[in-house]
């Protein structure tokens, strides 16, 4: 076993592996795909809420020279065409009903990207509007519309059991997650004080720049689907499940990503572009634009109201968490983001009696998914913003209070789950320490703010292959399912085969991800591909490692156990030494051959954890905000931020900060300005104008990642994995910020100019 | 193990795993491959035999609009431009001299075809001739001008030395190889005949239907080449090479090959093309034209002299054989092909003393390569029309003289070599019953002729991999590195998987050959691809069912030994069933994971063989001919043919008797009309219409091939390759045929009327 301090290539900022070509504009995305004879799809879209589907008639689009083929519910009929995340309650293009502003209604292939969109004005539908819930108090309110009547097929998936107990039935609740560690009520018993508060997340978008899109083509035997998405295999089985063909006749290839975030996983529009190319067997490509990323997928806006019991030292004892998250037209997700919602709701505290209720419920909006945090923002937003403001309540200073409850390294968030593995209070003393918490902002209307956010991290249900291919001149490619979607696992990827096989960086590369020729992996999502997949990686470098040395000890006639590697070379304890090359030429008696290394990870489960698998590492979100509010007009200038990110060890530093500050950055937007604004059901800023995403001016002045390593993680090692723990305390860290600074405390994100200004005038 | 009778898919029709995708015109070759921003290449040729290379200007290529860029010798400089299959030889385009009619000179990349075509015209280039020698007596004539002066650079690969010894320089001689079974002239002393003969075998060209085209893409960072090549790792590691790129940063795709015959080994024009993309970042096709394939490689012509001595009972004794092969103006595979015509040299006979010198012959004519049968094809032609000459010349039954003197199963053809495999006589004596040997023929001018021929099969230091790759639903994916070139493997190594694994063909996918994730393998060559290829499927798909068994038991909480597997499913002693997918999802825990065996094959080294590693399988062609010869023309109808084919244990019979039916269609071209035709060191029919190869006008009305099947091979189920075996006896056959027809002996190829009439005129 490697020490830390012998590591070569692992800790090293070593040059993003595919850095040349993205700057270089040589890398290869879904949108470059060209195939011959392909031809373009577009969608036609609901543009209304919710109505029964009277008519679609593609009649006079047929007519359209350029036009190939049309897509309605007519063509569906041959497919399994309901399909789903978690429940099969979407269709390939609507059949009975539309659901929201955007639903597919039917699609057209034509020869040009132009004819198609153009084609679109020639379908002719006709709706029968119903009445529509576009929001939570809506979709709640007693007798309202039921999104989907009748109930919807609901899966009983991994190991959790989804759908709503019967007492929901005929109501829009599609999911409940309950839990408690002991009876709440005999918690609230034992408080001094009670605090019950309400708080809003809005509905956001993850703004990838790289809109969804993909080519599929369907010859007769084989549908092969060029995705921008994060999840091949899932994918591909999910399409499998669709056009009823056997896994080895779908074949996933995922070019470059240009970010993914959450919204790239399951199942998007690749059904209905495979479905045109089954009708036709001509390649067909679907680019989605940006503004159709809004009508596609996005985070579930929710409604959070925790109540908790505060003894009269200081101690919280009790907590009760109401969790209402609307995930739209479709469950996508939503379940399990719910799911995720509700176990992560109790935040990073010590808190004996507690109960949590979680549900997840349609509306007649776009639907709401996997999204960076994964249900955590929502709570963490919450449970944050009310530390704050119990504190101030009690009169308690924000930094001291949360320290007296922090859970300590080896505690139980709950039973059967892995204990928390990290110290809590060093993040949080550390961000104290970096944003200066104990001295006072040295200008009126300035005020500093602190969060940290717990959650469960690396995935439920997590399984990762990956495999190592050395060719006889001893370079090695990398068999890894992880998408590289940016966050650069195919470099900290890379650096661990070369640590592990004692080889430079260069002779490294990695394959492209094909579910044909790749090990199966679960998805790249929940800050695991360092752990999860790095594991894998890990475990097939060490089994080529393995061949490599038994091949050496063949060929130098010596044990293999006596041998070491090094710079490329096996090494004998006498000191002779042989490059991997002539090893492997050698062994093969010509340059012929090579070593192939398998590598894999399985989580592990437990019938005792509330999920079914156990946590496979804690991420930690520690932030410090610094805060200038102008009482004039509301705006709030962010001064400074300070994370900071427990990687247990930086496989690659760099990227490791760069992850964590695109993260904080990333937390800005839903916090200042992201909201998609609804009006009478329809979205009103779904475009890249009128929906504003922080840019580089939004950045606060100082910026600033601590790297925690204490060799804590379960990864490769001793790594943990990192990406979303920067991004939970941002939102609560600027509003308890905000509220030290002006006095006015925000409950509904975000927190723009005109609410802050009024919050202002209404304390006067 | 299973017995034979236990076999569900091996032994069946299974139907080809690729026959819808050809069918119906889906199938993707490399010429099908498009990419964005593809620009096209054509070849300057060389229009003299020999000569220095004077001026090669390319300026006012440059000024043709819609060209893209000129190679010439002055921008190769920077890449280790001297490569080649065995010595080093071969540049990528000329840089001192030019060698024969059609070496490559320079090369163009333009927008389209037609513009690179048009700017071959602009070239400026001076040649100052040189003596040529175009063929194998002007190349030995003493003093002739020297193809390579001063020796080229000669490689000591794979075990056995190439090269020529010392006494051969300043000759055109490249290759020697020399071996004995006991001192020949002892035998010689021995005999009461003595027998010595010439034969002349000319050249041909494989005119596969597909001509060699490949399309290269340097994007800065990796070399992606798609080649309809045999040996795609082989390619790759020559690519290595010439452009100083470790392996993982060259990948080559093999799509759909459209025949190879040995042709696509090793490298072609690849590097031109990869040539012109590293200088422009472009992706460059290469697409070459039939008349072009006649430019790059054919078979070598020879010179064969077999001197044979035997004892009054017909018991052959002493064998002394020279074999002069014309490898053409740069060595290819000659070397390889020289030697293995030398050790095939002394036929199937138990023959006490002999000896073979094979020498390799440069000439200033295209190269010679491999090509289907690899050697053997030049000295079978010799060895088997000498036995009739020699049966014909002591009164001696052609049929019985075989009998008495064949080698028996058990036997060794040299020492340290694998005994013989196979009974020679009963494949014998079953052509004879089946072409009814005994029978005269019912008509004048009608006889029939006898052949056997045995060749050592399966390549030298061969390695392969393989990978199964089962996904959750328990489908298969296939991983391997054998080439379809139509010769149907694809097909024969998913039914070994689906043997193995008792699931259906239909659930066996086999994935793109792509070296970047593709086992390993040298190379789809002589007759390997079902014991080679086949063995490391088998082991794969052994691999995996072990695996599988191993989830099973702990599935089924059974002992994985008691468990088997039956259609799909795995089955328990009591009578439980479990599908492959059931398996795999309860064993991960949901629709995730899968299981992948991996297989390798190696062959057996042995320093006491000849050629240093010992024969896999001996490929033995058993024919029998029935002719009618017009004698005013001297035309030959051939009337029947009968092909006994040993396949040890045919995986897929219909596919077996297709490979043979094709061998023996193949041999026809070369006895009856294939020959290219030089005069003053041009080719003057390399062309599709002055280049006669068979139709099926040309196929004999009854053409037979009987399978043996005795399970005597070392592949899986006890299979044996096939595919050269049915070629190697056709053109002996025939000429015993005609010469018992006619009373003419022919000894030079191929048998054309002009020559069969005047021999016949000479014969009075």
């Amino acid at each position: 076993m490697k020490t830390i301090q012998d590591l070569k290539v692992v800790g090293t900022n070593a040059r993003r592996v595919d850095a040349v070509e993205k700057v270089s504009g040589k890398a290869i995305y879904t949108s470059d795909i060209q195939l011959p004879g392909m031809a373009h799809a577009r969608i036609l879209r609901s543009p209304v809420a919710h109505a029964r589907l009277v008519k679609v008639d593609a009649s006079k689009v047929k007519e359209l020279p350029g036009v190939i083929a049309t897509l309605t519910r007519d063509d569906i009929q041959g497919f399994n065409f309901k399909y789903g995340a978690t429940y099969k309650d979407q269709s390939i293009v609507a059949t009975d009903k539309v659901r929201y502003v955007g639903d597919p209604v039917a699609a057209v292939l034509a020869d040009t990207p132009e004819i198609a969109e153009a084609a679109l004005e020639l379908f002719e539908v006709e709706y029968d509007e119903l009445p529509k819930v576009t929001n939570l108090e809506e979709a709640l309110a007693p007798g309202a519309v039921q999104v989907h009547e009748g109930g919807v097929a609901r899966a009983e998936l991994r190991g959790s059991t989804y759908g709503a107990p019967e007492r929901f039935s005929g109501s829009n609740i599609c999911y409940y997650l309950t839990f408690a560690r002991e009876e709440a009520e005999k918690g609230f018993a034992k408080a001094d004080h009670i605090f019950e508060d309400t708080f809003r997340f809005q509905k956001v978008q993850h703004f990838s720049l790289e809109a969804h899109n993909n080519v599929a083509y369907y010859d007769g035997e084989k549908l092969t689907v060029w995705a921008s998405c994060q999840d091949p295999f899932t994918l591909r089985d999910h399409l499998s499940g669709i056009f009823k063909l056997p896994c080895n006749r779908i074949r996933v290839i995922v070019p470059y990503v240009g970010g993914g975030y959450g919204g790239k996983l399951y199942v998007k529009a690749e059904p209905i572009s495979a479905a045109l190319s089954w009708m036709t067997r001509r390649p067909v490509k679907l680019q989605l634009s940006i503004n159709e990323s809004f009508k596609t997928v996005t985070r579930h806006p929710a409604r959070v109201t925790v109540k908790t019991g505060v003894t009269k030292d200081g101690k919280l004892i009790a907590r009760d968490c109401q969790v209402y998250m609307d995930t739209g037209a479709y469950a996508d997700a939503g379940p399990r983001v719910t799911q995720k919602a509700g176990y992560r709701a109790l935040g990073p505290y010590k808190i004996p009696y507690a109960k949590v209720e979680a549900h997840g419920v349609y509306s007649n909006t776009v639907p709401a998914g996997a999204f960076r945090g994964f249900g955590a923002l929502q709570v963490t937003w919450a449970y944050e913003s009310q530390m704050d403001m119990i504190a101030d309540r009690l009169g308690l200073d924000p930094l001291e209070f949360r320290v007296k409850n922090l859970l300590k390294k080896g505690d139980l968030y709950t039973k059967g789950d892995t204990p928390v593995d990290c110290d809590l209070e060093e993040g949080l003393r550390k961000v104290a320490d970096a944003i200066k918490w104990t001295e006072k902002s040295d200008k009126p209307n300035r005020a500093k703010g602190l969060s940290c956010c717990i959650k469960d991290a690396g995935g439920t249900y997590k399984v990762a292959g990956a495999t190592v291919k050395m060719s006889s001149d001893g370079s090695v490619m990398l068999l890894t399912g992880t998408v590289e979607a940016g966050q650069g696992p195919r470099t900290a990827l890379s650096q661990i085969v070369a640590e592990e096989l004692a080889m430079p960086m260069d002779q490294i590369g990695v394959a492209q991800l094909d579910t044909d020729v790749t090990p199966y992996d679960i998805s790249t999502s929940a800050s695991s591909s360092t752990v999860v997949m790095g594991t894998a990686v890990q475990r097939a470098s060490q089994d080529a490692k393995k061949q490599l040395l038994q091949c050496a000890a063949k060929v130098l006639k010596e044990k293999a156990d006596t041998l070491t590697l090094k710079d490329g070379q096996v090494c004998t304890q006498s000191g002779q030494s042989l490059s991997f090359s002539k090893v492997i030429v050698d062994f093969f008696g010509s340059k012929a051959g090579e070593i192939i290394g398998k590598g894999l990870y399985k989580d592990k489960r437990s019938a005792k954890a509330v999920l079914g698998s156990t946590t496979t590492f804690w991420e930690v979100g520690w932030g410090g905000a610094e805060v200038e509010v102008d009482p004039e007009t509301g705006r709030v200038e962010l001064l400074n931020y300070v994370s900071a990110c427990d990687a247990g060890k930086a496989i690659n530093p760099e990227q490791c900060v760069g992850q964590d500050e695109g993260a904080v950055m990333f937390g800005i937007g839903h916090t200042l300005m992201e909201e998609m604004i609804y009006e009478d059901g329809q979205l009103l800023n779904g475009n890249m104008v009128d929906y504003r995403v922080p840019t580089f001016q939004d950045l606060p002045a100082g910026l600033h990642t601590i790297l925690i390593e204490n060799g804590n993680g379960p990864g490769p090692f001793g790594s943990k994995g990192i990406g979303e723990g920067g991004l939970l305390p941002v939102a609560s860290a600027i509003a308890n910020a905000v509220s030290r600074a002006v006095g006015v405390r925000i409950q509904d994100l975000p927190l723009t100019p005109p609410k802050i200004w009024r919050a202002i005038q209404a304390k006067g």
